[in-house]
């Protein structure tokens, strides 16, 4: 608290400008590290396209390097302001903060056009780090919450899904496999299967005997009404959760243990003592290392 | 509403046929203008068609300079009856219903088939003009609140939508690049990555490597799921907004600043004074310019 | 209700037979309706298959002719059976039981093959007569009037959809039409529209530029949050006729007025007369037709 | 009960293993035979790629005899262990598991590759061996009943949809058939009327005139509002039963036949006696079978 109101080192206010965001500065920074991170991954995007490599490959590299210095400065002074460098550096923004800056120094030693794709490549982890600001988007936690709420239901569902298109893909290659050049395997069909029963309908493989389009026509209208599951599970979730006091907060009480408090709850609404992640947004603790 | 009884000019009468649609004149005025639209709109549609255009080229210029005159009329009648011309000249529909009677001008003096291709196209715009007659449509406004109540929610859910495609688009291009030439650079791959989560599937991209296709196949169950969450919110929001007093308004009365008062609620339920947008359908303001 | 418990005339017991289904000989009779309907639909499928047509034509010419006599005998009978043959006649199903074997007898004069396979293919309409045995389904009840109750807000949303495959067709258009030549005209982009949006991606049309490609990928976004609304749409109507009192009946009561029925009411529930379609199954009248 | 508590032969011993899953060794046989079922899966599918049999041809060989002596085994011990052999050889999963160990013998004795074929694919069936360990998956009870409340519903919605292809099918074969080399028959016409109504849209038939594409944007664009029903039908059963009382439970207590009990309940909350289904589990009567 006292530290909010007068900040009186520079790793203090360091701290505050990379890591929090209720400050003008703070906000700058965001913002700013928002514009950097997008135009680092569309950088990384352009390049792979051969005709830009080649007429503003210069381009490119300059903006490169002018954002991983930028980068590796943010990253040094993120370990330099956290209390905890080491838990810092091990955490998951950490290491992909780390990841963010390794492949440009990298690509100087690499040799092989091959290994140089792939490591060019990793800078796309960058766009991870958009997740950092994350803090702003309280819907998000919302729909999180929700999805979080139905993954047992989900997981369930997929795995009859798994077992469905296994049967499915077997039962084709059996019709189809003889007598069309594109069922050549089993996991071959289950991937028709899955391209069927989703809806996506490549048409790379398709059935050619009356059999197997009967048997096709009969798995797309199964698809259809089973398309219908995880719809009907997520919208279950999000009403249930919005009925719930407006907002999704599954915390529970660190000292009666009583939950369901909303997310602009700063007590706890049974036993009247402050609830652990307002504690937590007081002292920052965590928010060091996110 | 002396008015609106005893319209006693010229303009006001005008203003009445054109804007508003509560006499039996008005009510035939906007029929006419939808049907003028719609034929408006098939004509530019059907002259793109090459063997149309032969054939019926002539009648299209005829019907073509037939309407734009009864526009620019209707246009010069819009700017006359309104009280303030240059506020009607600069709203979205003043806008429009310009751009729906410039082409066909400009076209007088264009010389280049392909700037005239781009002209003649302008003239769609006119489409734009059938949400004029919006006011016929109450459940319109319904979806629209329900998608406005969803909006923050669905741009967050999109968010994560281009960072999941850009990782998956990524990957893919790293998998499938060398061996298959329709992964020819990123943003091909994220192309591809959008065209497979949506479960669009063209089948123009397809995966060819075993590792590709089962990658695909998990993107494909990932979409499946992924899905359903759009459609929980927009259900979600449906349901909430018709569970308030039948209809969906989000206005507050101006005198007690009470909110939740019902689509035909004339009177604030609760301190019984008039309703703002019940003013303003009296005394027409807004509706000068819309 | 006398004739129920005592049919005295071949004209009742025939009535009884054929049109209701709360009588042994009416529930045989159902079904082997059924039964016949679905082979003679079945029929006219194979048919078209040549391989089929060759060999197994002539048992599909004899079981299409016994299956008519035994339709135009059906057809006669119910002509003989209702109170009022015109009435039956001109109904729905009256017209659709007449075009159900006038092609077998037209086939016997049709000359040219092409007006041949019309004909033929007009024995499709046969399919229809099934919803005759509607009656038997009160889910399909449930689900019209779901349907019918979202009508208004389906039909807004699939206008305004028209209006968008429009603008991005036209788009689409200008932005392909030169360098693709799949894109050929307005209305062809505006196709492209649709089986983009819908998700269905055919894979005939594809966009080929850049710019093109990336549209194409915001339509499919678009259509992503958009294929939501009228799943949330039908969604909430189902659920809210499912909250009033278990079935739906939106009839009103004959002598009040007043509507909200269940559907296994017998009186009104606001003033205490019989409800309509309860007198109406006592007399039959209207089951005469239907 | 006391069975449980003190199992005092080898049979009782050995059904606890093998059938429950409430001690540390049952529950390490399942997981054991989890493991056993999907590596012999995943055998048949690899062993079906030409690329895989050739270079691991020998090893699959082996793996597979392993788990077909180990599943025979299994077989065997389940035999003796249970109560009623022949009820469980003849039970859904006493069938299931003989089918997955026949084909490895049977292979020995099949000469045509054609017949061995078959004979390999039908190992698929084990897949259906992963189902026994449902007792694991609460969610999935959840789904299914669900589902099976809206059984109805979804049949007679999938019977419109029927009807519905049959008419489109036929229509777009007078349409196309002649001109479009794709449309050889209804039924195919049938196929490409699912394929395009459920959105997979592969793109094998697509039509070519101006009418018949006219005719699909509306297919597409009525399919568009039709898939939105089983989503309805599901969410709203969904939404139902996850109201009663957290967990959804359709038994009633044998006591006072009331329902509405939760999951987790074992006792009636109306009468107090014991719930049923856990009699069964103490008794383990028809966990014998299952």
């Amino acid at each position: 608290m006292t530290r909010n109101e007068a900040p009186d080192s520079l790793r203090e206010r360091l701290h505050e400008i990379i890591f929090e965001a209720d400050t003008p500065a703070g906000k700058l920074f965001d913002i700013l590290l928002l514009v950097f991170i997008v135009v680092s991954v569309i950088v990384v995007l352009l390049e792979s396209v051969d005709q830009y490599a080649e007429n503003y490959g210069r381009v490119f590299i300059v903006i490169e390097w002018v954002l991983t210095v930028f980068f590796t400065i943010e990253y040094g002074l993120r370990l330099y302001a956290v209390l905890r460098p080491w838990k810092y550096a091990t955490s998951f923004f950490g290491i992909i903060d780390l990841l963010s800056i390794l492949p440009a120094y990298l690509s100087l030693f690499a040799i092989g056009s091959s290994s140089l794709l792939t490591i060019r490549a990793l800078r796309l982890l960058r766009v991870f780090r958009i997740f950092k600001l994350g803090h702003y988007m309280n819907e998000g936690a919302l729909i999180m919450n929700a999805l979080r709420a139905s993954y047992n239901k989900i997981m369930v569902f997929l795995f009859f899904i798994m077992v469905l298109v296994t049967i499915i893909g077997s039962v084709m290659y059996l019709i189809e496999g003889e007598k069309n050049p594109a069922f050549t395997s089993i996991p071959k069909s289950i991937y028709w299967a899955i391209v069927t029963l989703t809806t996506v309908g490549y048409g790379d493989i398709t059935p050619q005997t009356n059999i197997g389009q009967f048997l096709s026509a009969a798995v797309m209208i199964l698809g259809y009404a089973v398309i219908a599951v995880p719809t009907g599970i997520v919208t279950n979730e999000l009403m249930n959760s919005d009925q719930d006091a407006g907002a999704v907060n599954t915390q529970a009480c660190r000292y009666c243990g009583k939950e369901g408090h909303g997310d602009d709850a700063i007590y706890c609404k049974y036993c009247g003592e402050m609830l652990e992640n307002k504690l937590n947004f007081e002292d920052g603790e965590d928010e060091h290392i996110i």
